[in-house]
């Protein structure tokens, strides 16, 4: 049985970047950008405007109240040709060029227009002051993103900022998933004595979706040595193989021989990880080949933490873990499964400090816990107990922003 | 100028929601729950094994070594007839159901298999032990999920456990944007003089469409009374229309004009808000319009505060804004605008603590500086200074769990 980080390693080093390819700006929203991202020009590409006002010459507002003539007026879009003079003012709205001969822009708020074409200035101006200078955001040729990034709307605005209609993302990995067990049912089907309905395929096909595969469901398989082989060899073209269930003690008989078979070659079968133990991890030429524990809470958690790495990584991106912070427990937790715990609970903020309530879990079959748990409160091997007010490692779960808002009326 | 709070409350309370629909679980995904959900049987529906092992009574193995006769085995999905009498043991696997008689589980890791079909049991069994009792996680009945819910795939996990092949959801809304300004120009091509690209464009239908609307791409519009009018007509059949550009002081006229012009109701035109002090809000029938700043920093703000709520609350969503914590400053903050502001910041955990490094930013333009950014620190209207070590809150940005998970070899 390894470690949850050296199973980690083992899994990323057999994991293939699968190369980029370019697509539409507007196609890349939530995509791995696959090359860094330099300017092209400088930002502001001219002295801007960061205000409506009026453009002048500082030093003619040191004092006052000051009136100055008002010769032209320049808007967002347009060039003037006109430049300021001393004792003179150019009409000017937010992010138009400021004109030539002016040193800074009072905001229209604090002047007062006068008639025959002149304006009061009543509070001093400052140099520069409400002028965005050329270059002052971006000089041309920065980089201004490196390649990995995942492409979020901030990034999209910079993209097309600089020009980027199209864009270099890695590939979407495709992702085929099987569930087996003589037990499970599809879902619109209701259980029978000793069955239980198919909630890995649903889930894991969701879970592979937000991390950015293409996925495709190879439905329910039963125990049997030959409908396995045939499934698992149609999952083979994928990139990346998921088998949920048949993976514990008693089952793996079946699935390890398939694997065999069919030329898998297997790195691990255990995992130090409760849930979750029972994991098995190989590689079949590019394709990799994922062996989950079929009960769904097992499955989710060891996906988020191996799966879902290796989806992003294949897609080139920086970051493949969840964000792992430090929480203050509310409860006392116990772990005497000799693995590392990962265990249900919702964290949040209390005066200044993030602090996690466990959730109470019947183990690690309990899916109505984990879909109320915004993270993973972890317990180390060697740590069997913890009490409350003692700190511990929590991994923020995906829901973690869209739970934890502000509710409002 | 009204509040950031006051405004918002004025624009939820002009939303309205879009009403239901049914989909399939698998295109549940992301969309928000429409109705509570019940559980349709107790889970597990049997006392379950929650290991690998031998489902024996316990008081056979109160004193150990005991050893036991193995009378049969029984696996996931399968009923046993057979049932448990004293001095026996029956062979079972990992969610298959406690025969009767039995009142435990001994995990195959603690015992030994002797020959003529017996079993050693080396370590003392507790009553009770890796059995999930028929309803200890959900009773039938029991509300598992309330309607407001955003669907993740523990959501689906869990709604394909109680049978839900089909789940009522909110409509998704339908969002129209249009750029307007003469000094915008598409993507592709280079921006004379005085001209910047229109990034606004791109990144609001981004956002929208990451709050969960379908979008529609009105283009750039140039500043033009009657092209302005027919372009905002042209959107008024969407659930929501955002127009960027031409709210502030000096372009307000056309816009303006076109709303009165078309009989849309407007509820305010500025919120003490920095970035983003012109912002229009009002509507037209069911269709809420949003009028942003040009700007695109300010645009994405003004988004996510005041149009991504609204996009969620027509989708009966029951968290509408950004989750708001307390962050130390690590760095001093100025505030000399008059309103609230909302700067960007990295926001990271340290010792315990959240910390937020403000972004060096040129202004409400820097669109880099916002790309950085995971969070905005707010610094309310009275607040003008903010040194390093003082608490201020923060709202979390989208690419919070992205951008700052565990970044592995």
């Amino acid at each position: 049985m390894i470690e949850v980080h050296e199973a980690l390693a083992i899994v990323l080093r057999q994991t293939p970047y699968l190369g980029s390819e370019d697509v539409l700006l507007e196609g890349s929203l939530g995509r791995i950008l696959a090359e860094p991202i330099q300017a092209d020009h400088d930002q502001p590409p001219f002295d801007r405007a960061a205000m409506d006002g009026y453009a002048l010459r500082a030093e003619d507002a040191a004092t006052v109240p000051a009136v100055l003539r008002v010769v032209g007026e320049v808007r967002a879009g347009q060039t003037s040709e006109a430049s300021v003079g001393s004792g003179e003012a150019i009409e000017i709205m937010t992010g138009a060029p400021v004109p030539r001969g002016a040193s800074a822009v009072q905001p229209v708020e604090r002047t007062r227009r006068l008639e025959a074409g002149r304006v009061a200035i009543d509070s001093v101006v400052e140099p520069r002051q409400h002028i965005a200078p050329r270059g002052s955001e971006i000089r041309a040729g920065d980089v201004v993103l490196e390649g990995g990034a995942a492409i979020d709307p901030a990034t999209i605005a910079l993209l097309a900022s600089v020009g980027r209609a199209r864009v270099r993302v890695g590939q979407r990995p495709r992702l085929a998933m099987l569930a087996t067990g003589d037990e499970l049912v599809p879902v619109s089907e209701t259980p029978g004595p000793g069955r239980i309905r198919n909630a890995n395929g649903p889930a894991v096909l969701a879970q592979a979706r937000w991390a950015g595969a293409h996925v495709r469901s190879l439905g329910i398989v039963r125990d049997d040595a030959s409908a396995l082989t045939a499934a698992i060899e149609s999952g083979l073209d994928a990139d990346v193989l998921v088998v949920s269930g048949g993976v514990s003690a008693g089952a793996y008989d079946l699935v390890e021989a398939a694997f065999a078979r069919l030329g898998v070659e297997v790195f691990f079968e255990r995992v130090a990880i409760k849930p979750g133990a029972p994991l098995v991890f190989g590689r079949h030429r590019r394709t990799l080949v994922f062996g989950l524990p079929g009960n769904p809470v097992s499955a989710q958690v060891t996906f988020d933490v191996f799966v879902r790495a290796a989806l992003l990584r294949q897609q080139g991106a920086r970051v493949v873990g969840r964000p792992r912070v430090d929480v203050e427990l509310l409860a006392p937790l116990r772990n005497r499964s000799g693995r590392e715990a990962h265990l249900p609970a919702r964290v949040r903020w209390e005066a200044g400090r993030l602090v996690a309530e466990p959730l109470r879990s019947m183990g690690s079959a309990d899916i109505l816990a984990h879909a109320r748990a915004n993270a993973l409160v972890i317990l180390e091997r060697s740590r069997i107990d913890a009490s409350p007010g003692e700190r511990a490692p929590a991994l923020l779960l995906g829901n973690f922003l869209e739970r934890d808002g502000v509710s409002l009326p």
